[in-house]
């Protein structure tokens, strides 16, 4: 018979105190494989315990696999316990993911924004008065394709600056961009093939790619996607920039915009998706009207997101569906939670219905404006040098050195003396080649100081008579 | 010649005063089709303003399409303007979401979760102090795996309290288990038939199935999943839910464990998606370690969740990947960003690592061991009429009722008291059929008191003499 101490004035119950006791005694061998157990009716009486006491142990002795039950004979010692024991924690060496940036002194990416002006207190004043005056019904789950209202305050801010025409009911918020466009891929039919503008944002190239879609890269012309290579790729869907293209930042004029739509209508489920990215920032001119707003055919899935007008961690997008996919996400997809949080949702809310939204929107874009215009200015003294396009909008120039040949070197060259370039290579679906190297020059999170002596610096490694000229 | 009044004193700049002008003018048909505008030089000399002035205006009438450039002629009124007014905005009749809860004095939801619970002033606090050491990184774009501190907590926990044996490195942080439940499918091999639990999760089915799996229900045994079912499937990765299978209730004992892993083990990609799901919530003896922990092959890809344990709208979960799959997404899928606020990783970080998750689930295990005693001495009275099963974890219990014919006329008859049941069958893939219904008696977010009138009322309707048995 077993001999278990039992501590009646210990924390520990009854039945675990029994139970690890046994589980010990099979650990240590004291008690062998198919050794068989005392009774529960006579363990308890020895014990003086209830029977369910020892019922206990021995259920979670038997859950755990430390003993068996045999029908009308009893338990016994199992057999196969050898993988029982947990093994220690696995240890990965983490890859160095740093990049260096020790000797970084300008670095002119095209990918960041200006975090500086992050609304910081007005973001941690609406933050604190949600959790104030939040019912306890903001940690339930909300409505799957975002809060009603929170929709309702997006639909109105893109009707009044993007000219969107849609009701908030047709509007999905989500995690972020690349969140919605793998939700938008279960929408379309895999067998449809995609066509995308190349170059092209390529982290939506890699996800409707890894989402299954066969995608057609087309050429771009001066004013946008070739409708041409368009046709004779036989997509029926469309990946589009048209308010500022990523990354040459053409601004896709009316007339083309219309033939796109034109496009678009002639054929059953034919769809465009337009990635209003970066529409916040035109420098000259007002906005041009979004393709959503002038189609008439309900063709067009419009797609923007707060990650560049607010900042790149707030993980919120939004999506809005023409009818006839809505209505097929909503009898088919309704079983996807959203994947905002409802205090985020509840905040981005009272930003946008506050006033805030706009007045940061125009305080950015003065500013990018000023860096934008220091970026230009700085850059007269390659005069002759280099070709500049898509300085009209968005946060980075096109710039094509005239009097180089390699992207590779260029890029080497001024990374030796702590200039990070970005080229637009990397942006191409397949392989490109230039005959001179193209930068794309972001400026965002630049002050104009830095952009100003970043562009000299860069001027005197390529060319090193800068002084000379002043 | 076009008559501007050009105001100077406004705030409008003179481009825009022109470009509405001569946009009106065209509008009202007082320019019409094909007519010829000044040119900028002469436009500029008469209306004693700067040629870039008119150049700007010139433009933004181009863009928008209101007029055409003929090269080496000039600028002409535009031919096709029908499309660019911008329609009303649409407005699509609100589908009514609301279930006419008026009349619902007691919901018996599976669903649901005690939210009262919310540990709402720590939130709050752990917000604030976020928002306050922050350091402007924060808004910057973190790491696509979930930043590394909370990945780091993440591993701590499960590993101490679940037994998972795993490296930061392997923990993906998503927006929710649907979410993560998209990202692996696009790891999987889509030719891989995938087994799923029957009864089971209905929303992982449907994700899976969305996302063009071919999907095969396993029938359910005493202990778990069938083997045999499992093996004849010919399923390659299978999804269970051992800890507390959902929606039976059933914890899978160590011996089934160890089998599933070694029919795992058996083939080259194999996998185990392992659903963690409710596992802090078991009430008798302790928890089993889970399958990810026992397993040598690096074959469980383990899934959890934040929405049960802390409150759903937090949408957060977080998926341990195997190795080999680990390096599929590195290399394949580097392109996601992550889908979570890092405001949000940063409070669920110090939530965990402060001990306040653990002090948490504490209460709250103590708080539903309460409510499921409530419940199992409630139905004491349905005694040889009922059946219940799966008492040993989770937030419901299943209750078959011996003496009714049909789940849906069971639903009926209580829902005409205020009384809310939820049914077992809408949990299966594909049809069955029950002898006697099944119902899930959810208890979370219901106070002892409201269970136990809420039973009885049941009882009574059910079989009208409740009080005289008292």
């Amino acid at each position: 018979m077993l001999i278990v101490t039992l501590d009646g004035s210990s924390k520990r119950p009854l039945y675990e105190q029994i139970y690890e006791h046994i589980k010990s005694e099979i650990k240590a061998g004291r008690l062998s494989i198919h050794q068989k157990l005392p009774s529960t009716r006579s363990l308890s009486n020895h014990l003086a315990v209830s029977r369910s006491t020892v019922d206990l142990a021995y259920n979670q002795l038997l859950s755990e696999g430390y003993i068996e039950s045999v029908p009308k004979s009893g338990y016994y010692v199992a057999g196969t316990l050898t993988l029982l024991d947990l093994k220690e924690k696995k240890s990965i060496p983490r890859e160095d993911k740093s990049e260096q940036n020790g000797d970084v002194r300008y670095d002119f990416s095209p990918f960041t924004v200006d975090i500086s002006s992050f609304p910081f207190s007005t973001w941690r004043k609406l933050s604190s008065q949600c959790m104030n005056d939040m019912n306890q019904g903001l940690f339930l789950l909300g409505e799957n394709q975002g809060d009603y209202i929170l929709r309702e305050a997006i639909c109105n801010y893109l009707h009044d600056s993007r000219g969107v025409n849609c009701d908030p009911e047709q509007i999905v918020v989500g995690a972020g961009a690349d969140y919605l466009l793998q939700l938008l891929s279960q929408l379309l039919d895999k067998k449809q093939k995609i066509a995308i503008e190349n170059p092209t944002y390529m982290r939506a190239y890699h996800i409707l790619h890894g989402m299954g879609f066969d995608i057609s890269p087309i050429e771009m012309e001066k004013d946008g996607i070739s409708l041409d290579g368009l046709l004779k790729s036989e997509a029926d869907v469309v990946y589009v920039t048209p308010s500022h293209q990523y990354p040459l930042g053409i601004v896709m004029p009316i007339k083309k915009r219309l033939k796109l739509l034109e496009w678009a209508a002639k054929k059953e489920n034919r769809y465009i998706i337009e990635d209003d990215h970066d529409s916040e920032f035109r420098y000259i001119g007002k906005p041009i009207p979004c393709l959503q707003g002038i189609d008439a055919n309900d063709r067009v899935i419009y797609m923007g997101t707060f990650s560049r007008a607010i900042a790149p961690a707030i993980r919120v997008g939004y999506m809005v569906l023409p009818e006839t996919l809505l209505k097929r996400y909503q009898q088919e997809f309704f079983y996807y939670a959203s994947t905002v949080s409802r205090i985020d949702q509840s905040i981005i809310c009272k930003f946008i219905e506050g006033g805030y939204f706009e007045r940061h929107l125009n305080k950015m874009r003065t500013r990018y404006k000023a860096k934008h215009d220091a970026m230009i200015k700085a850059l007269k003294v390659f005069d002759g040098k280099i070709r500049i396009s898509g300085e009209n909008a968005g946060l980075h120039l096109v710039v094509e050195f005239l009097e180089e040949k390699s992207e590779e070197m260029l890029i080497k060259k001024a990374e030796e003396i702590g200039i990070r370039l970005y080229g637009l290579t990397p942006h191409y679906i397949g392989k490109t080649h230039f005959t001179h190297p193209v930068i794309l020059l972001g400026y965002s999170n630049m002050s104009e100081e830095e952009i100003t002596t970043g562009i000299r610096e860069l001027y005197e490694i390529l060319y090193k008579n800068y002084n000379s000229l002043l």
